[in-house]
């Protein structure tokens, strides 16, 4: 596709409305489609990304203490970093927040943003501090890129890898959507994600084509990885890594493990598409578990397999798709 | 003072807040308080600004339409650019809104958005797209900053100056508050806000030593000035250029035309000191008018006079003070 939207996103009423502006703006847009905006400046290329969270859309107060709805924010802008490869260099917060909100709730979230920001070795430049009917929390990041690994350049015959492991901040709100106090694991990895800068960076060194984070669920990212790439993509979904809380909630639930794992979004672990010549042994030495889950193919689309039989892969979260949360 | 509030802020709850947050955030935050942030990058500087704007709080849908609600949050931000004499590059769009949200809203308010990062030579690199209880226009800018002019380097016997004339945003606010509509001047002034990048550019050329764009009235941004850059000032209150709308407003309310027009916020004109070598023929060469209003003095605190007479100089708009709108 030419045109302003350099980077296809995969299918979606939130994607379709994406490119409908990006139709509007014409040459006005520049880039758009990737986890990171990239500005040239100074012979160096900057990634740039934000991430607005707003109360009861994006976290609710009866599930997050203020520091993790701060860290949580924080955290998902920095993960937009770590999917090109770009080390963390500056985050700027828009806060907005009730006109009564007590001091110590703010003060909570900008301790819990700057934790975030303290993990991944950055520092906090400005912002914009406003009433709003709710809590509102809008990260802006910034970060150093000398080659930036984008979502387009997968290729027939790499290997597609996940990091860590799946379904864990599903699980949180799957026990919290039936009024249960979620495991604390399963609360653990929704409250405190961990963008994956140095899985991102080892990534690199291994010949990463193309990258992208799991905020919409592996089935919605996946798509958009392939159609960035204009690839499609060999799944097999029992390789998928899945956290022991989404084991427990899929079987409470009775819903297959894979297909619960591979719908949990914001899970800020990266999937990227390696070389076909990436060994055992290069994967082992990751900083965190890497995990061959399928292969790039030649034909477009996804096609998910298990052992052998054609499954559907779950799609990923859309904004506008009226599931709501 | 020392410490991670590089740039002291004036008086206020909102900057009160501010400065809590730099507190508890210590060596993590680097270099707030000014209209940007600056972020080294390649040998070169990049100036970077949020503004977030809420429905309900910064705008309302029966006073302007989308369209003009997109211009005016892309232009608050880009005012911050010029506020620090750097050129607009990039412009990233964090856009929420309700789930039934019609698409013809979306595409006014991006439509708004393309127009006003046309008019300052930039291009949109990216954004974020949710849903939100109520319209959330975020916007990040991205400038290139040769010689950033900062709050802090006015000097006693600085000669201040503003850009353009104010009271204008003021006369449409207090029109629409009493349940009439704006004179069609007054309207024009609020819904389409011209950042003053080129007027920037010239205040540079003729040695500006600090500067501030006017968002929370004359009166608090002046004391932001002042207290960045560790002055006093005397203002002659009859010289401050005021919009025709604003003078009849003023009529309207009995109130003093130099007291409206000192305390209207969201004009994005600019406030510079200017060395005392300033001539009237350099004034008068500028692209947009500009005016002399008063003078840097060594003591603290903004000393206002009418025509030799002291009198109370308006503070500014603050987020948290409870004036509501």
């Amino acid at each position: 596709m030419s045109g302003p939207l350099s980077t296809p996103l995969g299918p979606g009423r939130e994607f379709d409305r994406i490119r409908q502006m990006a139709e509007r703006w014409k040459y006005l847009a520049k880039g758009l489609g990737d986890d990171c905006a990239f500005v040239d400046v100074g012979g160096a290329t900057l990634a740039v990304s934000i991430d607005l969270s707003v109360e009861g859309v994006h976290f609710r107060r009866d599930w997050l203490s203020p520091q993790e709805i701060g860290y949580r924010a924080a955290a998902a802008a920095l993960s937009d970093l770590a999917a090109v490869a770009a080390e963390p260099a500056a985050l700027l917060l828009a806060l907005g927040a009730p006109e009564q909100e007590p001091e110590a709730t703010l003060h909570a979230v900008a301790d819990g943003v700057g934790e975030a920001v303290r993990h991944a070795g950055a520092v906090i430049v400005g912002g914009d501090l406003t009433r709003a009917p709710q809590l509102v929390v809008d990260c802006c990041v910034l970060g150093r890129c000398d080659a930036p690994v984008r979502r387009s350049g997968a290729r027939p015959g790499d290997v597609l890898v996940v990091t860590g492991s799946l379904g864990g901040p599903l699980a949180a709100l799957t026990a919290w959507q039936a009024g249960r106090e979620p495991s604390s694991d399963a609360r653990h990895r929704f409250a405190r994600p961990e963008p994956r800068h140095q899985a991102a960076a080892y990534l690199v060194r291994l010949g990463a084509r193309a990258m992208i984070d799991i905020s919409d669920g592996l089935g919605g990212d996946l798509q958009h990885l392939l159609a960035a790439s204009r690839v499609g993509a060999r799944l097999e979904m029992d390789r998928i890594p899945v956290h022991a809380a989404a084991a427990r909630e899929a079987q409470v639930a009775g819903e297959p493990v894979w297909a619960f794992a591979a719908r949990s979004g914001e899970e800020y672990e990266l999937l990227a598409a390696l070389p076909a010549r990436t060994t055992e042994a290069m994967l082992r030495a990751a900083p965190v578990p890497l995990t061959v889950i399928g292969v790039v193919e030649a034909e477009p689309g996804a096609r998910a397999f298990l052992r052998g039989v054609p499954v559907a892969l779950p799609r990923g979260f859309d904004h506008f798709a009226g599931e709501g949360r």
